[in-house]
């Protein structure tokens, strides 16, 4: 893990430090060597199977047969992921910037509703603070930006998201005026019993996801049902062609129409002063 | 926003202008200087919110229990929608064609309904005003246009307009054609009781929405709605292919239209200098 | 229309013929007069009417109240698609090709359904007969033929046609492999009471049309079928990928690696026997 | 098929090799000669044939009606994929080899089944076995693996394999965050008993196969599940934009690394001379 050490790596702070300080901040917070790279592969194991632990309780039948074993599990990786907590404050140089951050914060609510729940008696309360342990499922986050994979990805979705975001705003608006239409010529009998039902319905058709507890029964409804069914089987092709492109890495559709005036060389970049044939001037 | 606007810009009208008249007119209609814009954020959230308690007005529950609060509502962004409406048409140069524009007759009608409402009193055709206000989310759309992303997407789109007409023509035949077939060989009580609704089913099952009110029971019948299911999951990839080569701007499958004039050998990449065939200058 | 009129264009041939039989032959084949289109259009119109009246027919509530005005309908139909045939095969040169050409028959079986059902008397055989008249749809693609967008589909689609067979194979293999797995593990109240429907299953969820008939109870016949979702989900990008990259037209992954002996340029067309820089032979 | 044969063919060995033995092993593992080809073809046929008969087999009315006939047809494939067997044994250089290479391994387990049925009598145990004989599908793969189609596609997604693993861990997290938060804010009565469940049906949805046998009941319920699908609408994009972008073969997004020796601009097309910025010779 690359983390916050930045500052650690001066060569004067170096010296500074003590030797099992600074070996703990390696193991912790860097993949590099072998012991960092181990370090990390446990930690993940341990986040995916509390994470199980978390989800499995959830289950009456399982939580009434298991509970001590449960019990057993969650305490284990609970003091786990405590002297985990504790290590990394230790061996980071600014503890307080590390707690303040979107991962120490993950960090610190992974452990605390263990602790809470010792406190607290009421049962609501207590499902909830149960619940908060899921919260450390965003620790995997942590691991997996160290993959180059997960770089590419973020950066073409990232790329095409203002695109994306009209692509939705589009949809959002689409599904309003389809719902509140269905809602007009759809009988309240089929489940179109209001406006805000109605554009559900229209989400679950137009996504093809159609669950089919909300279903037009007339004719009238089945003909509109029938066009937002294709326009969602034919929409899904934008947010792809977007994404695509983005990876492809295309040329954008509008491109540049100068052409060299030495050379005539065409299809410079929007940002060529010179021309990339010859490098007389554009 | 820069509709309507550029007869305004022309010099010698700008100095008969009254300045009230253009500071309002840059206030309403561009969105360049800051009061501008900050009234563009202003209206899209006044359009968001009517829509939204015209949404809330349709469900029973809400309607019942919060029927002031709605009043209050709607009629506050009626007298705004009002006073903007007004606005427009005294700054703009030709307010006619405004009017009659089609922002302009959306504008008209989001208000309209309420005002018809107060000389309207059976509740079948109240119903049917009311809902006339979700003509307000067109308004939208005058806003959205600004985004350079809209543009691009719109291109994109309208480009393809062609291609993905013959897709939709395809797609209706298919469904028509297996929705007769399966007409002819699934019973009745699967609920394929005549061919409309045997291709109200293709529709559902083709475009993968799969609603489950209608499914075929036989052997026969399930092997041919596994076709079709195939099928459409293979077919989806045309309009994504479509509107994802018009985004990459690749080269259409017709490429180059040069031809050797040693060889006649077609298919030349675009920045070719000699025949790759037999080497003659192209 | 621009079929079978090939040899009726030889000039020694025009001078034989008559006046008006060349006459009409332009009406019918060809789209390239004003009122060769205009033939066009009208029998489109004419098909699409007659194929709705047929599908009207089919529903039991519409049949019953409107037989007389349907009846009308279906015989104005028969009798212009009569006339209209007889007419194709006087104007053209080699009757009996046009006659057992593809459509030459699809011509005649939308008009012989209506003349075999007033000699034949029996219920059954007379649904079949009338949902023959259905094979009129196919006339439509003789008049879509022209459009240049289709002919760009179609040769995308049959481009990437033995990737798609693969691609299908793929699918078939998958779906009776979890099939079988899922009839292993599932129970039979479930809805998986043999191989064949737990395929049947198979296939309506890996192409997330999701009918929600037959739907698995247990957890772990959901963790099954989840896996098959997900891969359902990443599979659709298959065929996706495979037509989009025809229409792209872009580079196979797999590309040239010569390089010019004269000018070292490279990605050269497979095809290339000349470098496209410098005109050396490779 | 060409599998394990390269031994065979080392001059000095196929003079040793008996002339019979020789012909045995073109005819079962090469595609090249006539015989071998039509060999492939009846075995493809043979495994599709018995493969159908165990699906057939699973379905209590045939089962019960056609027992001799399906007992003849098992029989005789199993005779047949035996001699097949023991063929192959002989005509291999290194028969050990072979029988515990994946291949041969499937081929086994395609007979051994109906040979171990004539001991076992438990009907449980039996029905075991009789399923076992489905591992003769696999067959079929080695007979596709000579299709080149195959290769590119098998190609492109193992190269998107890294991209796609990083796309199935951020769905398996979307999907586990959004199971929990439904589970805290749905009714159980809707269907969401526990977190596993919650998943369960966010898997459903997400990959827009939607059974409809857990859905929200809410409005708060309705509006998450209505994000969910919307975003499983727009994420279906990413996979397919990997595996296209994989076809494609397109430029990956971090593209050439050259900078300018003079004024260090980067981003450079591949096939330019000069930079673009200032010109100078790169």
């Amino acid at each position: 893990s690359q983390f916050y050490h930045m500052p650690q790596h001066r060569p004067q702070q170096d010296e500074n430090a003590q030797g099992w300080r600074r070996r703990l901040h390696e193991v912790i917070f860097e993949a590099d060597t072998k012991t960092g790279r181990r370090f990390d592969v446990i930690l993940l194991w341990a986040i995916i199977l509390s994470v199980f632990a978390v989800m499995l309780e959830s289950v009456p039948a399982i939580a009434e047969e298991y509970t001590l074993i449960l019990h057993i599990f969650e305490w284990g990786f609970t003091i786990l992921f405590t002297i985990e907590y504790i290590a990394r404050i230790i061996s980071v140089k600014r503890p307080l910037r590390y707690m303040f951050s979107f991962f120490g914060l993950v960090d610190l609510l992974s452990i605390l509703p263990a602790y809470l729940g010792l406190f607290i008696t009421g049962t609501s309360s207590l499902t909830v603070i149960r619940i908060l342990r899921f919260i450390r499922i965003f620790r995997v986050l942590k691991l997996m930006a160290f993959m180059r994979e997960a770089i590419v990805l973020r950066n073409a979705v990232k790329a095409s998201r203002k695109k994306v975001t009209v692509f939705l705003v589009g949809i959002a608006m689409t599904v309003v005026i389809l719902g509140t239409i269905m809602y007009i010529i759809a009988d309240a009998e089929s489940g179109f019993t209001s406006i805000p039902r109605s554009i559900y319905w229209a989400i679950v058709t137009i996504t093809t996801v159609g669950y089919g507890d909300i279903a037009p029964q007339t004719a009238l409804g089945q003909t509109l049902a029938s066009i937002i069914m294709i326009m969602g089987y034919a929409i899904i092709a934008v947010p792809t062609g977007i994404v695509t492109a983005e990876l492809v890495g295309g040329k954008p559709p509008i491109t540049n129409t100068q052409s060299c005036p030495s050379c005539s060389k065409e299809n410079h970049d929007d940002d060529a002063k010179h021309c990339k044939n010859c490098g007389h001037e554009l």
